[in-house]
């Protein structure tokens, strides 16, 4: 059983604010937890109701173990119907992406993404394609946002995600940087290469305009109807196709 | 100002058992509103804040329109930030497809999809690519749920919708039947020809037992990395975008 402290420490987890104070995220369901448990991810404990324990590999000792009812779990999860089993999580140091690691490689740069489920897909996206880095610009969506982290479906423990200033890393980059644009080359006569970062931008607004001018290769996904524009999530797993036909062909 | 009783009728249409009984479904924000009055949706009455009439175009005298407030717009919008505008649609009566207009197409047909923002996604992502028909199967989410209308972003207006038995549409069909399948031939090597129905299938099952024997050629977009599955809406883009390709070459 758990006390009335521990319920509200979980809540408060449901807030960006009482994640970043505590440097802990929550995960929920069965398939997320056995990918995290051996990632790079430090589990902080697992939340489980007793039909799920049988399910769980085993553990660090270091990992505390709570076993609940299905109405504390419905206190302390995220969704609308829970999963049986939840996790809380330890919130990585924050890191800053050495350019070096992005040579010889495609990443997404994220250039202002404000909704949760966007990125979480476009986060498995990244990781179905075989992308290493997901670069977010410091006013893109929280990662650890529990909609993010559910549209994931896991591949956040595969996928490194990081925050840091845009324009910083892509002025005097030696690689190409391509940008999804409405008014750039059709993307179906796009000449890859083999390396280059690609800039996703803001659903509404589009890449901002300080970041528009360091995108060297501005490229556009053929429109044939009408709609005036395409969600961010499906024109990054356009992109993401396309790169990833080209390269393994 | 609108009385009790509108906004009790308005409150109403949020849920699908009251958008059937009464045949309206919401729209909100001023653009979709300009996309759907020239549309074949006829508009049931329009509800704006005041610095909204300028941007409205001339309508039909049969259209009712209510100044609001804010106060007002709240209580009736489905969002959690109202647009300052929201208009009531008819919903047209049910069509089954004929099978001739879908001749010389690709059109795309949903196989229980259960998300509206995803079944909203796909809507604008055919639109973009010059996809006339979305086909759904019965157990497809309602595509008037203010979810999946607010994802289309417009494009349901443009887009034919339809719910029928796939079963029975697909027997005996004369053109191919592709599916989007875990375990098919690479997508990047699609012989696509000039017509053909794309299947895609619910975000958790895939495409149910009974219509996979339906499908003539199983398709896989080729897997680099470890996720275990793409969301649905992202397979039906790089779908779309490979047929487009295509097509458009």
């Amino acid at each position: 059983m758990l006390s009335k402290s521990q319920i509200g420490f979980i809540k408060s987890l449901h807030q960006k604010k009482y994640r970043k104070e505590h440097g802990i995220f929550i995960i929920e369901g069965i398939k997320s937890i056995i990918e995290f448990i051996p990632s790079d991810y430090q589990i902080h404990s697992v939340y489980f109701q007793p039909q799920y324990q049988s399910l769980l590999p085993e553990l660090p000792a270091n990992i505390k173990l709570f076993e609940v009812t299905s109405a504390e779990l419905e206190k302390i999860s995220t969704l609308q119907a829970p999963q049986g089993i939840l996790a809380l999580v330890n919130i990585p140091e924050t890191t800053t992406i050495d350019r070096t690691v992005l040579r010889n490689n495609f990443s997404l740069v994220l250039d202002g993404i404000q909704d949760p489920g966007n990125l979480g897909t476009i986060i498995r996206t990244a990781d179905w394609f075989g992308f290493k880095h997901v670069i977010c610009s410091s006013n893109t969506v929280e990662v650890y946002n529990p909609k993010t982290v559910q549209a994931t479906m896991g591949s956040l423990c595969r996928v490194n995600v990081s925050y840091q200033d845009l324009a910083g890393l892509l002025t005097d980059i030696s690689m190409p940087v391509f940008g999804a644009m409405l008014n750039g080359s059709s993307l179906y006569e796009t000449q890859w290469g083999t390396e280059g970062l690609v800039i996703l931008g803001n659903e509404g607004q589009g890449v901002s305009p300080e970041i528009v001018n360091l995108i060297d290769r501005p490229v556009t996904i053929p429109r044939v109807g009408q709609a005036e524009s395409l969600n961010v999530a499906v024109s990054a797993a356009i992109f993401c196709a396309d790169i990833s036909r080209n390269l393994n062909k």
